[in-house]
C-alpha cells in the first residue's frame, strides 16, 4: 500500500504530545512502521466507570488496526458498538543511568492510537481478517493449515478500529545530564533492552517427515 | 517482608478470570512475582470519557504500586485524587503455531492491577518513593549520585496506588492441538520470545577513572 508521503493523524486536544513534545510524530510512516514492529499491545477500554487495560495481539491494515478472542470475550463485548478504545504499543529499548537520579530515564518507542471499535459481523470479512493476522506474522502459513471450521469461526470475534488519531513519542537519546553534573565521579551508562526471537521449539508430535518452511523464519518483533 | 503465605486478593466481577479461568492466579506471590518482574507497565485511566493507555515505569512495596512523572503531567494530575486505574504488566514469552489457525497461540505472563490513585502529598514520602524507584532497579545507586535539589523533588510527581484486586493469568503451555489434527502433516511449533539485558554502554564522558560499580549488573527484565 502506498502512502502519501506526507499523511498525518489529525492533532487534538486527545492525542497531542505535550510532555517531550519534541519526541513526537504523528505522520503514517513512523506510526505505522511501530505498529508494524511488535505483535502485542494493550488495549484501555471503559466498563461501568472502570478502566481496563488488557494485553492482546493485533494487526493492521492501512489505518485500521484488529484484535481477536473468543465471541464471549468481555473486553470484546464492550468494544462491539463503537465504545472509545485506545491501542498502545511499546518498546523499552533501554535504561538510562545519569549522574543525577532526576535524570535516569529509559530510551523508548511507542504508540498511542484512538478509536472506536466495532465487530465485524460480516463472516467473509472476518475471515479474511484472521487471514492476515496469520499471514502478516507468518507469511504463506494459512494455506498449509487444516482449514478453519464454521463452528471455529463461530467462536471467534475481530473487532476493528479506525485510527482516528494517534501519535508516536520516540526517546533515543541515552545518558543526559546537567552540564555541571559531567565533572563528577559519578558513573553513568545507558543498558540496551532488546526482544529477541530465540529458536524454535518444533512440537514433539509432527509426523515424520514434516519439516520447518523457511517462511516461519520472516517472524520479527521489537 | 514476608507475606502470610495463602494471602490473595479478593476477587469479584472486575477481576474474575472468566475465559480460561484454568490460567488465573490471585494470590499474592504469583501476582507480586511477576509485579516484580519488568520495569514496564501499561496505565488505563479515563479523562472525559475517553481512555488512555500510557507506557510507563513502575514499583512496588507489599501491596502498593507506584509510578512517577513531571508535576504537570496529565496522566499523573487525573490520577492524584482517588480516580480509578487498571496497570498491566505482560510479558509475551511465545509465539505457538499449531496445525489449525484457530490453535495458533501464545505464552504469555501478565498481572492486571486495579485500584484508585492519589499523589504522594508529603515530600519526605516522595523522596522516599522515588530513592525506592531507582534502587530497586539498581540496588545503592543513590547514595553514588549526585543529590536530588528541591527543584527537582517539586518537578516531580509519584502516583500510589494500594491494590485493591489484581489477577495474574499466565499460558505456558506450547502447541496444543485437536487431537485429530496430529495426524495431519503439518508443521507446528512454539517460537520463544524473550527480553534481554544487552552490554551496557558507558557515557562517553565519564571522568578518568570512574569504573562501573558491580551492583549495576543485578538489574534483570523478562
Ligand atoms: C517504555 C516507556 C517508559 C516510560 N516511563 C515513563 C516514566 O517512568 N515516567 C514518565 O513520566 N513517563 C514515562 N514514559 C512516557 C509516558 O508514556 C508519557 O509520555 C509521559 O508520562 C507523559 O504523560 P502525559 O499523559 O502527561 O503526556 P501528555 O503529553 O499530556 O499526553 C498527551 C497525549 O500525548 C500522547 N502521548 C503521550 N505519551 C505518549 C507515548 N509514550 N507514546 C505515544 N503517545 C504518547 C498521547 O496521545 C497522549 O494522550 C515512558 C514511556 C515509555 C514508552
Ligand atoms: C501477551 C498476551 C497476548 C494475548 N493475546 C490475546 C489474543 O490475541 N486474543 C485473546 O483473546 N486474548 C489474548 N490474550 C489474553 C487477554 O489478555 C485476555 O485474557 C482475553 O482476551 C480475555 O479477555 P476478557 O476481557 O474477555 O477476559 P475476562 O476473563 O472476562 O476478564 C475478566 C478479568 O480477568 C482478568 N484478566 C483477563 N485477562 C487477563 C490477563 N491477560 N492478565 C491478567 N488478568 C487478566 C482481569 O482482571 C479482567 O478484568 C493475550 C494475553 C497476553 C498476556
Ligand atoms: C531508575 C530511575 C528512573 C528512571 C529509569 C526514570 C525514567 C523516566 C522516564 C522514561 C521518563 C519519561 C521521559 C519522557 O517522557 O521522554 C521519566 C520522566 C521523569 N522523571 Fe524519571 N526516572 C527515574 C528516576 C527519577 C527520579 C529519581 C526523579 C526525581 C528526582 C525523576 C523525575 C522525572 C520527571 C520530573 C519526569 C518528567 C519529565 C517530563 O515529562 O518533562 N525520575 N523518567
Ligand atoms: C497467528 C495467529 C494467532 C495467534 C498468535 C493467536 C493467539 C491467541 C492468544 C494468545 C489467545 C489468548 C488465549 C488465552 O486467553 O489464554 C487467543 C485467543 C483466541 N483465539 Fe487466537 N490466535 C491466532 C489466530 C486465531 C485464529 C485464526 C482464530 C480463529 C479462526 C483464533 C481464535 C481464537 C479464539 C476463539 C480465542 C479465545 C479463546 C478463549 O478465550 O477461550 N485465533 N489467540
Amino acid at each position: 500500500m502506498t502512502e502519501a508521503p506526507a499523511a498525518s493523524y489529525p492533532i487534538d486536544d486527545t492525542n497531542r504530545v505535550k510532555r517531550r513534545h519534541q519526541r513526537a510524530h504523528y505522520d503514517h510512516a513512523t506510526v505505522h512502521a511501530l505498529l508494524d514492529s511488535a505483535a502485542l499491545c494493550h488495549v484501555s477500554y471503559v466498563i461501568e466507570g472502570q478502566p481496563y487495560c488488557t494485553p492482546t495481539l493485533y494487526w493492521r491494515e492501512g489505518t485500521t488496526l484488529y484484535w481477536h478472542g473468543s465471541s464471549a470475550s468481555r473486553m470484546l463485548r464492550n468494544l462491539s458498538e463503537g465504545q472509545p478504545a485506545c491501542l498502545t504499543v511499546t518498546h523499552l529499548d533501554s535504561l538510562v543511568l545519569a549522574r543525577s537520579a532526576f535524570h535516569h530515564s529509559a530510551d523508548y518507542r511507542s504508540v498511542m492510537a484512538f478509536g472506536h471499535a466495532r465487530l465485524i459481523e460480516d463472516q467473509t470479512d472476518k475471515s479474511r481478517a484472521l487471514t492476515m493476522m496469520v499471514d502478516r506474522l507468518f507469511p504463506g502459513r494459512t494455506a498449509t493449515l487444516r482449514p478453519t471450521t464454521e463452528q471455529e469461526l463461530k467462536a471467534t470475534s475481530v473487532v476493528t478500529m479506525d485510527i482516528e488519531k494517534a501519535s508516536a513519542k520516540i526517546r533515543a537519546a541515552g545518558v543526559i545530564d546537567d552540564e555541571e553534573d559531567y565533572l563528577l565521579p559519578i558513573y553513568a551508562e545507558r543498558i540496551p533492552v532488546r526482544t529477541v526471537i530465540e529458536p524454535p521449539e518444533p512440537d514433539g508430535r509432527l509426523l515424520p517427515g514434516v519439516t520447518r518452511p523457511a517462511t516461519l523464519s520472516a517472524f520479527r518483533t521489537g
